[in-house]
């Protein structure tokens, strides 16, 4: 049986077999609706509004009933996970339940490299055949390159060049630029002087993809640009995804298509923006975690995803984008930076040739926050590295109002410890503190998070154990629907939503699981390593917006050090990737420390357990960084 | 306009839009009419007997009218490359027009070599990953092949490999093939342990192609076919080819196309036929001339096409065979032989990897007859190569029965010196001369064309000037409708095509033009060599049955050289081929000898035109031929 289903406010309609789940359908419509537990039925993310059709649908299923409050059970809400489709349906997905465009933040940092890529375009004119120079048109090029250009020996042709090259030297009257991959392979022969070339940079993350256009003749960035993961319609973390390949006998290849198709839409935009198009892009690298590796590559992450964690190949690879449907030029190669180990993926390679903490003598602690924190220490002489589940509280998933860093989230909180009045800043609104639009509100995302928690305990308003301190007389300190106490951080009048945007308990909660496991893996290096003392902290993440460094001091994300050596780098896997994009030296880093540095698997460590549950408690002394009195001295409206 | 159009007897009919010919019908139909000239009128093989519709042709064209004789215009013959539809039409292929299935000769010639193939495979043992060895599945099976096979090292992997590598090894248990190629790239993991690996050798000919599927782990050929190239539909020769390739925008991808497909077809049918499937296949070696080279890599053949003939490339290649996209494992490669120059392509080079005239000390020469002749000469000291035109007489085109090696084609001639009266060996008739049911002659193919032309002259029907003797009684040889001599071989009675088999003057004189063409050649040669006689002659060619080498002595195909050194070993470039698949180091030394080989450019000789006309002449001594003189004493019927 077929029935009709219509989503609004989208109006995206179509047909659907029976049984089938509105998710389900609303994926195969392009309909995006959070589903950060994948459509497990556990993070209560997709409520939908049943607008007709109520009778039609399978009954409330028990997860319902527990996530669903009896006053959105009345008003026809559902899970659209749980709801099955026996007869047509007209489903209204409210603002919050909607998948939104994601911001990517840039980094301003500037960084210094060689000017070094894999693709250079070499100029040659050549005499025409005769009787008496009867060499075939490769041997007459390749004469021709490294008689004229002496680092240039044994060149060898990729197959798709070799179709055209009769006609591009004719054509040209022997006089053509070649691009070579390399200085190895010949991968493009354009008749006449040439010199543009362009390359793309993209970290492929979880939830979002940036991409970097760069011309590889300057260096220079030409176009940015940045898209949510189509996969995100299958689950926010890695672990969804994987499941997703495990349960689904098409999984691999509905995802592997999702994410080959948005690399070619941004290729297609980001060529069309710079007056390009896709054939002028010879090379693109690409830097991922593990599961995205092996997605974007097609090969079933299943085994990566459960013990021992083996992933398929951590070297570096080059393959040719047309095996893998990516649509450059078509003698093109993609480039994956090398993958350390399970879950340390080929992005956390890429922050370390980004921040380089290899080169140094001072101790460097760099953490890369995501959905997984992976945590590297050492210097020139050693490194390691470690992966924790932090969990998603960190990027805005499992929080109760927490979404990824689109327009309308909240991305940074302050709090008057007086009047315990927040001011907030929100992405899409007004830039600085107190003069955004409120009327914008819809959740939170991960720094507007973090930045909350620690104002909250700033504030005396939280514990150092995280519980609320229910002696304080604020309407917005208050007990919720739930009984459980919460902070309103905008009024519903505020918002878009049509509800006050809280943290609750049980966010504060998550914020200190995610914190206390960064903080103990950062520990289990320290122990291992015999350093009792971190000199810098690198924080790196593609959160949107820049995590603000005091506010993950403040709540202990990571050991004591001091501020002014603690930077916030926003997302330095893209920045690794454009790097590795524009300078072959840093391939070769990559590959080194890949292959040199110790990962430590927490899970094997007795000390994880402990550290974790010490970690658990904000800072326990009421002002105790004197380092950062400046911040609250500085308190806005005190 | 479309009007509908049968052919007989086969009964295809399809629609066709105005002014096309009957021949580009014929081919859109899959009906396969000769045509030799490519369609250009001018070797009147194409002949259809129109059966309703006369007037919905075209008229008549001055070419019709100078090929068709005034009976044949009465019976309403046309020629299909003349005559454009304009209305509905009926037509009748007879015997003559039609081609056929082509006929290979396998050489039972045993070559030495050693068994070394490109592809390899070896069976390896692995721990299973475990939270202590995390390292990544490629990494475990590299270091495992590496630790068992010191010989093996900085290995790598095809990317399409990767993609089902973490199930291959678990599935197994760890225990597993792999199939390695240049003992450099794993193109195959299998679970097991597993020995059997094949590859395919082919030799693509301007008409025929032929195959050999060959076990690699022993060396056996384990399956022998051939085909008719699919190009033979639009022209006999590279440059009809060539030519249509220039004349349609999509001639170059039309050719290709038919080509790949013919190679898939020649997989699917050797593979089924042997129990396997086309996945078995790990690699496949390819020669051709340099046009049938071009065509199957998808270059554009023009320019070798025309002076100064210069080939887009003639190193070796490895192409991954999906990208031409020939069905043999996807990770499987394609090795072509290099080129040489101009016209003497990858088939020549594998004429000499399987004669060798390179290692030994004696003068050898070797000719491969083909459309195009190609003759070497020399020794360890030196080779050199020419190229001539030599037409497609020996091949059996051009002549006014000449038909390919197919059933039906008189292969073998005696004719008694005193009666004037012919046997001959049929293909597809009983074995052994005198013995055949004539019943089943068509026409004559190149080997029965030569040794005729040779009886002809050794019985003195034919002056050595080629002129008939006009005072000779017998039946067999009168004057034709032309009013030319001509010599019967079978009588109507005793063919299927309705029409007494004649060897005419002209006939004769083609052969002499292509016997002159191949001396002059070799005298070249032997000029630039300074050498005065040659030792030895190896007479190769895909001609269906292996020239008779008395016959090529006797009308002066080459220079003088002692019968018992000259050899006729049919399929040579086959053998190459088969060789080069099953031995690297033939792969070697190809590319060795297409880089010394000094390629000498007959047209840019003075001399050429000299000894081409002091060469048209046959041998003009009654019996100059003392060291055969055993061939007339053996005469049967004498």
């Amino acid at each position: 049986m077929q029935y009709k289903v219509i989503f609004q406010p989208s109006g995206r309609r179509g047909m659907a077999t029976n049984d089938k789940t509105l998710l389900q359908v609303s994926r195969e419509l392009g309909v995006d609706i959070e589903s950060p537990c994948g459509g497990a039925g556990k993070c209560g993310k997709c409520k939908v509004k049943i607008e007709a059709g109520c009778l039609n649908l399978s009954p409330l299923t028990e997860q319902e009933k527990a996530m669903l409050t009896s006053e959105e059970q009345v008003d026809n809400f559902r899970l659209a996970c749980c709801a099955k489709i026996q007869g047509d349906v007209m489903a209204f997905v409210p603002e919050q339940s909607s998948g939104g465009k994601q911001v990517i933040l840039e980094t301003a940092q500037e960084r210094h490299f060689n000017l070094n890529p894999a693709i250079r375009k070499y100029y040659i004119e050549m005499e025409k055949p005769s009787l008496e120079d009867y060499r075939d048109d490769f041997m007459r090029l390749t004469d021709a390159l490294t008689g004229r250009f002496s680092q240039l020996k044994d060149l060898q042709i990729d197959y798709s060049v070799l179709l055209t090259l009769p006609d591009s030297l004719r054509q040209s009257g022997w006089r053509v630029t070649a691009t070579l991959w390399q200085d190895k392979e010949i991968v493009a022969v354009e008749p006449g002087r040439v010199e543009n070339s362009y390359g793309m940079a993209v970290d492929i993350g979880t939830t979002t993809i940036a991409a970097y256009l760069c011309d590889l003749a300057t260096g220079n960035v030409v176009q940015r640009d940045s898209l949510l993961n189509s996969q995100v319609r299958f689950g926010d973390d890695v672990i969804s995804r994987i499941s997703y390949c495990m349960m689904n006998d098409d999984g691999l290849a509905c995802l592997h298509n999702l994410i080959i198709n948005d690399l070619n839409t941004l290729v297609a935009r980001m060529t069309h923006a710079a007056g390009l198009n896709y054939e002028n892009i010879y090379e693109m690298v690409l830097v991922f975690n593990t599961a995205m590796h092996h997605i974007t590559l097609n090969i079933d992450p299943q085994y990566m995803g459960r013990v021992p964690f083996a992933s398929a190949i951590r070297s570096p690879l080059n393959i040719k984008a047309r095996d893998l449907g990516i649509k450059i030029a078509r003698s093109g190669n993609v480039h994956c930076l090398p993958v350390e180990a399970g879950f340390v993926g080929a992005d956390n390679v890429s922050v370390l040739i980004a921040e380089e903490p290899y080169k140094r003598n001072s101790m460097m602690l760099v953490i890369d926050i995501g959905t997984n924190g992976e945590i590297d220490l050492g210097n020139a002489a050693g490194m390691m590295s470690t992966s924790c589940a932090t969990g998603p509280a960190l990027e805005g998933a499992q929080i109760k109002y927490g979404m990824r860093a689109a327009p309308g989230a909240i991305e940074r909180v302050k709090i008057n410890r007086y009047t315990y009045e927040p001011a907030c800043q929100v992405i899409g609104g007004a830039d600085g503190l107190g003069a955004q639009p409120k009327a914008l509100v819809k959740g939170i995302c991960g720094s507007g998070i973090i930045d909350a928690v620690a104002e909250l305990f700033k504030a005396g308003i939280i514990h150092s154990d995280g519980r609320f301190n229910k002696e304080l007389n604020s309407p917005r300190i208050r007990r919720g629907a739930d009984g459980k106490m919460e902070y309103v951080l905008a009024w519903s009048a505020e918002t878009v939503i049509g509800q006050d945007v809280t943290i609750t308990q049980k966010d504060i909660r998550a914020v200190q699981l995610a914190k206390a496991a960064l903080y103990a893996g950062a520990k289990i290096l320290m122990q291992k390593k015999g350093v009792a003392k971190i000199d810098s902290v690198v924080l790196a993440g593609a959160f949107g917006s820049y995590i603000n460094k005091e506010s993950a001091l403040v709540i202990g994300m990571f050991p004591d050090c001091a501020l002014e050596n603690v930077t916030a780098v926003g997302n330095a896997a893209g920045e690794g990737a454009k790097l590795a994009l524009l300078d072959l030296s840093k391939r070769a880093a990559a590959r080194e420390i890949a292959a040199s540095i110790q990962f430590v698997e927490t899970a094997a460590e007795e000390d994880f357990q402990k550290h974790f549950f010490e970690a658990m408690d904000f800072p326990h002394a009421k002002d105790p960084f004197p380092h950062i009195k400046y911040i609250l001295t500085n308190f806005p409206g005190r």
